[in-house]
């Protein structure tokens, strides 16, 4: 294992004192229990959106607190479920009078872990929501679900649900539009490389020298089959076949098409996958209104790309383009 | 080689083509001969800025392109100087009358093709002037270099040039800017493992699993040494130690850190290195004023890390913080 760490059982804590530090601006951090908060938290009147997971995902999910966004992100161990107490605690920290939103990954230990963060919460008399996303058509249940898993399209949910927290929307219709987003977002990834918990030392899985894994999850746990490489253009209209026909995404529709990278495959190639799914999309007269492309959703340094397709209207169009001020997504104001 | 591409001679035409794609509102493609440039190029009155370079560096040069940063990139093949023919047509493309600045990374073939380039424009009257950003501490002369090479670097003197080239300087200016921050910047890089250039389909060197290679090149030629793996904390004091003594920098400095990955490297790594590096600089007294983190000048998919320095004053500061619109640096308006 060759990686830039010092002592394994640190990894999280520094690295989420390197990410306080270089966003002084955006976050501050507390360490007990651990978790990310937007500086100005909280925000008076304003739906507080916690959302959180194992870490070794960044940008997910400290990448995206700031305006516009989380209000806070709760990082566990290395692809581990954070426990309820941090949760409670940045659930607390929100808290602007307007409820608060928990965001969650359909997975075992992450569904489980907020529902007793919400329940704790709950009976202070703070409103908590829950919204659970499950974007990944590769599985139907996994190593770590009952159901889909929640993937990539998390990141659409977070700023499309914290545009509407932003412009003053109540807890309800926040819910709604991060419901809304759920409905309409599908995913699925291929993995060329596997990637190494730093304290496991070993590859989570191995793949042979002309292997890919298509369906892969964002934990390396397994996906629908394992085949020879193949071409990028081939490899992507597997995936995006698998995506469109679920809703199914249909001609006439109006889409975000979202790129995401693993974490160690290199941009050309996002590119490269991006152009062919584009090009897959308007022959099939799906009209891509807004891309997303880029390392946003990842698995430490595993090669590979997720494709997210989401449905849009009026309504999340304006609320992907409303301003937001973080340090993995940014623009407006 | 395990790479999402589809035949190794087209990976940089497909890539440009789907960056093209993706941020239509930012920039167009020409591709006969191949540069990407401004959507609203040419500007009149300002003066355009070009830059370019063999790809497999991304988001550099590309994503860097737009609303005060560049006007134009120019991309080789993949770790390839571009030939003059496309430098002289970006030139040309993003002409507003006001002149043009080439942004030259101190590579031989690159140094050499936009010199050609620049004469030849010239001789058609458009007055154009060059820098060229030597920023590595590591070595003296190298593979591809007589004199220092220019690395992650440059991505800080296209923003700053590229925020005085929109509040409307004059060329001589402008330049004056771009050799301003290139007097006051400086990197080191390491390298945990080689890349593969589509290619070629082999890697460029190998590294045994305990080894590191010090003050790598941004094409993975040789730096200073190879060693045993260390911690993160000790790599970072060689490197950060190589760049203070340099210029020098010294107590009572303000400075811009920035923590660049290779294309392959974790974000939880990427602050690792920030926490320690922006430690070692306060303990002696060096104030960083503003960060940046990410993968904005990589090798692919090659796993490490380097680190810039630039020593900043009022007038940088402030064009730091200009607004920017490009693919990979976004913020303001």
């Amino acid at each position: 294992m060759k990686k830039l760490i010092n002592d394994p059982k640190n990894v999280v804590n520094e690295a989420v004192a390197g990410f306080a530090a270089a966003h002084a601006d955006l976050v501050r951090v507390e360490f007990d229990p651990v978790f990310v908060v937007r500086a100005d938290a909280p925000v008076s009147g304003k739906v507080g959106l916690v959302s959180g997971g194992g870490s070794g995902h960044e940008p997910l999910h400290a990448g995206f607190v700031g305006l516009g966004m989380l209000d806070a992100a709760v990082p566990g161990a290395v692809f581990t479920s954070p426990t309820p107490d941090p949760i409670l605690a940045a659930t607390k920290a929100v808290d602007g009078g307007a409820g608060v939103l928990h965001i969650v990954k359909n997975y075992t230990g992450d569904v489980l872990n907020f529902e007793t963060a919400a329940d704790l919460v709950s009976a202070d008399g703070l409103e908590v929501r829950s919204v659970v996303i499950d974007d990944d058509v590769a599985v139907k249940n996994s190593l770590y679900t009952a159901g889909r898993r929640g993937v990539a399209g998390t990141v659409l949910v977070e700023k499309i649900a914290g545009a509407a927290a932003e412009r003053g929307d109540t807890l309800d219709a926040v819910a709604a539009v991060a419901e809304k987003v759920i409905a309409n977002v599908r995913s699925m990834g291929v993995a060329l490389t596997p990637c190494v918990v730093p304290h496991a030392g070993e590859p989570s899985f191995t793949l042979a020298d002309d292997e890919i894994e298509i369906g892969i999850g964002i934990h390396g746990e397994p996906g629908r089959e394992r085949i020879k490489l193949e071409p990028a253009d081939a490899i992507v209209d597997r995936l995006l076949a698998s995506i469109v026909e679920d809703i199914p995404f249909v001609a006439g529709d109006t889409v975000l098409l979202f790129v995401n990278g693993m974490g160690g495959t290199p941009q050309i190639e996002l590119y490269i996958v991006y152009r062919r799914a584009a090009e897959v999309l308007a022959a099939q007269g799906i009209e891509v209104t807004r891309s997303l492309v880029g390392n946003f959703t990842t698995s430490l340094e595993m090669q590979g790309v997720s494709l997210s397709v989401l449905k849009l209207d009026h309504e999340l169009t304006a609320l992907w383009d409303a301003p937001v001020q973080t340090a993995a997504l940014r623009w407006g104001r």
